[in-house]
Order: C-alpha cells, then structure tokens, then sequence
C-alpha cells in the first residue's frame, strides 16, 4: 500500500506533542483573503443543502479568472481528486504513464491504484527533464504524461516557451497532465497564457496554495471541452462542500489578497535562503511558496538534518528521490513561524554535522 | 451520460425564480444542531491546512458513536464517494451487480462508470424484494448486491431480521452493501445492531440526513477490518475537508440536537401524510426523512402532480421505476416548508386531475 505523504497530525500523534512551526506541507500560513473566512463563517448555516451538482457558479467563476468558458472547465476535490478521475480516464490497466522520478507521489498514487504501468525519467539540474519525458511518452506509446510547473518538490519551472515545445512534442495519443498548483507564484513567462490549449492537453490548478485554501478542497482543471467533458461522466455529483462556492468565490474577487500574499511569499523566500547562506547552504531558485535547501551532502546528511528540525518542532519535510534528497523542503510561512525556523536551524544543523 | 439527480440550483437556473420549499432532495431543513454551525464558524479560520489524512479523530468518533474499533471504520464524502470506492474495489468490469429498479441511482452511476453490469430486481409492495435480491446474486454470481435500508425513494424499511436473514443468504464472494443513510430514522427494531458483523458485509452511514449535513460531505462504512482497510488503497488521503472533523464531532456530541430533529421529523411525516390524506391519497409508511405519496394513478398522473408542485414553487422529486412512479417523494421540513407545501398541494393535484 502506498500512502503519498504522512501528514503533520499523524507526526503529533506518534509525538505526542505539537509542532510550533508548520511549514512541510506547502500550505499558505498566510491564510485566504478574510474576506473568504466571512464567506465561510456566513455559509455555515447552508450546511443542511447539498452543493450544485453542477458547479454552476464554480464554472463561471474559474472561466471568468482565465479568460475561458465555463465549459472549457472541469472542478473537483483538490488537484489530487482531479489527478485520481485523470488516470481513471485517459489510462487503461497496464497503459504506460510517464513522470519524473521524485515528482508528486500522489499522482502516482493514482496510476498505481488502476493499476496503470509508471515510468519515470530523472531530474536533470533539479528540473524536470523535459527531453527525457518526451523521449520516454513517445517510447513507451505513454496514455498520460505527467509535469508540474512550477515543479514540487524542487520549486524549479521551465519558461512557456519551453513548456509549450514540450507539449507540441507529444504525440496526440498521449494526454499531457500539466499541474499548475503553483503557478500563482511563478515568475512572469512562466506559464502558457490560460487561453493557450492543445487538444491533448490539460492544466490543473488550485486555490490550495497561493489562495491559502488547502483544507477547502477544491481545484480546476482547463482544456479542450472534449476532454473537460469526460469528467462530468465519472465525477461525484454531490461531490463538493456547500461551501466551496462562496469560499472559492470570495477567493477569487480578493485580487489585492492574493497579491499581497504571492509578496509576502516571496519576502519569506529570500529571508529562507538568506538563513541558508548564513549557514553556509546553497537554496534553489524557487517559483512556489516552498524552497528547497541544499544541505551540501548526501540524502543520509540532509535526512539528519530534517529529523532535527522536526526534533526542534519544526514541520518540514524532503524528496526521497537520489540527488534530490540532499536537500529539504521548507514552506514559507508567517514571520513568527520563519521566527521559529531561524532558530532551530542552526541547532539542527550543527547536531547533523556533529554526528 | 448517466446523470443521477438534477439538482434544485439547475432548476432554479430553468425556471429562472427560486424555490419556496427546498424539500425534495431528502435534506433536513431543520439543519445541523446550532453547535456545529458554531464549530464551523470556529474552524474557518484553519482552512489553510490540509484535513488529518488519516481522520484519527473522525474514525475515532464514528468507532465510539457505533461501540465499535476505529478499525472498522473508513470515511469518505458522503455515502456517494464511497460507493464509487466500494464498486472501484469490489467489481471487475463485466462482474454483475444487482440491485432493485428504481433504488439509488447514484451506486447504479458507480456501477455504470467502472464498467460492471447492473441487474435488477423489481420491488414487492414498494419495498426492496430481499428474496428476489438474493436469488439474482446467486444466480448472476454478483460481485456486489445493494440493499438500502430503510429505502429510498419509497421510505419503506424491512427488520433487522429480514435483513440478517437476507445478508447470511448471500454467497461468501458477493459483498452485500447495506445503505444505512436513513438508520437514524429507522423504528426500532430496523437496523441490525451496530456490532452486527459479517465477513462479507459493508455497512454505510453518513451525517447529509439526520444530522443535517448534506453539504458537509461526510460519510463512513463500517465492516471487517479487512474490508475496511481496502479504502485507504484508493481514496483520496488528503479528500477531506478541513471543517469536516469539527463539524462532525460536533453533531455526533449533541445527541439532544438528533434526537428533537428526529422528533420533528416524525410529526413533518404525520403532517404530510394527513395532508394527503385530506385529498383522498394515502402515503406509504415511511422510516426516513421524507414520506411517499400514492397519487393513485399511474406514473402519468403523479408526474402532473408533480409539475404542478413544482410550478408551484415546491421542490419534490418523484420515482422513475415502473409501480413506484405513481407516487411523488416529498421531504420532511420545517413548518414553513410545510405550510407552502400544503398551499400549493391541493391546487396541484386539482390542476393534474382536471388536465
């Protein structure tokens, strides 16, 4: 059995006691727009209703932020219940699905669960090789490839250009999955413009991350009608929360939240990889709201290095993956938060040096 | 495309005015217990982190609100997410299923999406016909066979011991799925207790009744261990919302909330049933939160009825199979509700009697 990711609770639980700093899970400590915390507080009393079963408004609203139609949209539990009705879609059992080895463990989670065959291509300079991909989809005659961009758990991106040259080289016959769950937080010229699409090409987005709604569950994903279509044919209908609506809603009006958080995100960055540089530690160059620390050993060093964070109860966590592992993951998060990891730091550090 | 149930907002989109009366899609108008709304509200403020993938603390709750191990427990959103789990794990494309025609048709769009062939037996006296059942599974060597009890659409419920006595006839290989969601309702005597096991027995509750959260999207099952452990191979770990937990440990702590609610319940279904009494039309028995109505023709007429509810602005909803769709299904709802219910009935059936 495979389980993606042990989550914070469970490491309080086995513990016993709580973290002062969650920063492991590439949540938003910055928290949604209040004004979304008032939509939700004031939609409390809709609980007793079953949501649209058509995700009318949701639709609209996503169309609306992209520059699409509603019906170039498809809305689900988070990008992960999206990823699962992906697979269960475009792959048959025993289909060869393509990704990069150390990329999201949900989204292999899922081939795994139906049974599809996963083939994974390495990281090259901590990016997703996108050669290698491409090379490895057309070999293997792949049902679905797999990118993120920006990447997790690296926080590396490719610009457009390259994006789009890659998607152009897959063949039609494989569906291209681009998870977009950090693009809020990806340089300009990151990203394909929302309206560009290609008919065997999907692109997943949440307000998980830079919208600070994790514990909501809702994400998106745009593309061809055709293919955004096939997921009304699988999907929960009751499936999201009466409050998804006036949360994602709310979420989506606060412009001015979103930029300021997508700022303190990036202020939060710098003041990581500075604490780094202090210790002497290179930080990779990051387009999301997490940054990878390279410990400057191998994953046995960097994984000492982590345990002593999570000793000093900070919540981080790392890639398993070869060469990735020589570094950790930490989330940006609040300054009293950044506070608390300035000051285990260098402790854990010196431990995993001294051991 | 199987579309299970048109929701009221898609009505309302049609009609292009709202409802009077919510009160066709077995809802509970009386809402949660105030202390859960307050419990939500308490908890808006944390949608930033992603829900405990494990739900220690709601398999904890359901496990103790059943006498039972949280082993025994897997949750889910709502009964619908995991019948689509329970028919994923349990049926093969091509394995036959059987269930009764016109039951829920949310498991038959399960069935129907993973590919396994759907066989049905009719009712008998508008209840679920356990000898028919029993005898299609035998025969089909079914991979799964559905029973809901007390039944929807037609609020009709068999005892606890015409429901042992039915799962102790199905083969060993066949999984019986036992749709509970209206136990809470059920008469005494109805529902096997709880600690009632058997190996090849999946039990399914859910908080969208009773308890007054059908937006909340909170189901569980309870079974072996074995069984139950199959959920955490597929599921969605991260699926839950964040204000899932508070919430429902909540409602699970006010036993005096269910209990008054149940209360209301009963005395809405008197009202209901003396009201088409009053028209000459006699309702059928009814163990759950809603109540059906023999219009006394055929399918036809009840469905004039119902048109004329609904341009009357009452949302109800009615059966579609054979036998069954003589009757509309009205939800139980506050006095309100009930009032404009009754408003617009007789009116209604005159309109469908003149036609």
């Amino acid at each position: 059995m495979t389980v993606p990711f042990v989550g914070p609770e469970t490491l309080v639980r086995q513990r016993g006691k709580s973290f002062a700093a969650r920063i492991g899970a590439n949540e938003s400590g910055f928290g949604p727009s209040p004004k979304v915390i008032e939509a939700v507080r004031a939609a409390a009393g809709e609980l007793w209703m079953y949501a649209d079963p058509e995700n009318f408004a949701l639709k609209q609203a996503f169309a609306a932020h992209l520059g699409l139609q509603p019906a170039q949209i498809a809305v689900g539990g988070g990008i992960d219940g999206l990823l699962g009705l992906t697979v269960r879609l475009f792959a048959q059992a025993g289909d060869a699905v393509v990704t990069s080895l150390g990329a999201y463990p949900t989204f292999n989670f899922h081939v795994a669960g139906f049974g599809a065959r996963l083939l994974t291509a390495p990281y090259r300079d901590d990016r997703e090789d996108l050669e290698a991909l491409a090379v490895a989809a057309k070999r293997e005659n792949a049902a679905i490839v797999y990118l993120a961009n920006p990447d997790n758990p690296m926080g590396s991106w490719h610009d457009a250009a390259a994006v789009k040259a890659f998607v152009e080289a897959i063949p039609a016959r494989t569906l291209v999955v681009l998870d977009e769950a950090y693009g809020e937080t990806a340089p300009e010229g990151a990203l394909p413009p929302s309206t560009w699409s290609r008919p065997n090409l999907l692109r997943f987005r949440t307000l998980s991350k830079a919208f600070g709604l994790a514990g909501l569950r809702v994400g998106y994903v745009f593309g061809p009608p055709e293919l955004v279509g096939a997921y009304d044919k699988v999907r929960n209908h009751f499936g999201m929360s009466r409050i998804a609506e006036p949360a994602a809603l709310a979420a989506l009006a606060d412009r001015d939240w979103l930029d300021s958080v997508i700022g303190r995100i990036g202020a939060a960055r710098s003041r990581i990889a500075g604490m780094a540089a202090r210790h002497g530690l290179a930080s990779l160059p990051s387009a999301t709201n997490f940054i990878a620390i390279d410990c400057g050993r191998d994953g046995a060093f960097a994984k000492k290095v982590l345990d002593g964070l999570i000793a000093r109860d900070i919540f981080v966590r790392k890639p398993a993956a070869p060469i990735l592992d020589r570094t950790i993951r930490i989330s940006v998060g609040p300054e009293a938060e950044m506070d608390r990891l300035e000051e285990a730091f260098g402790p854990a550090l010196a431990a995993a040096r001294a051991a």
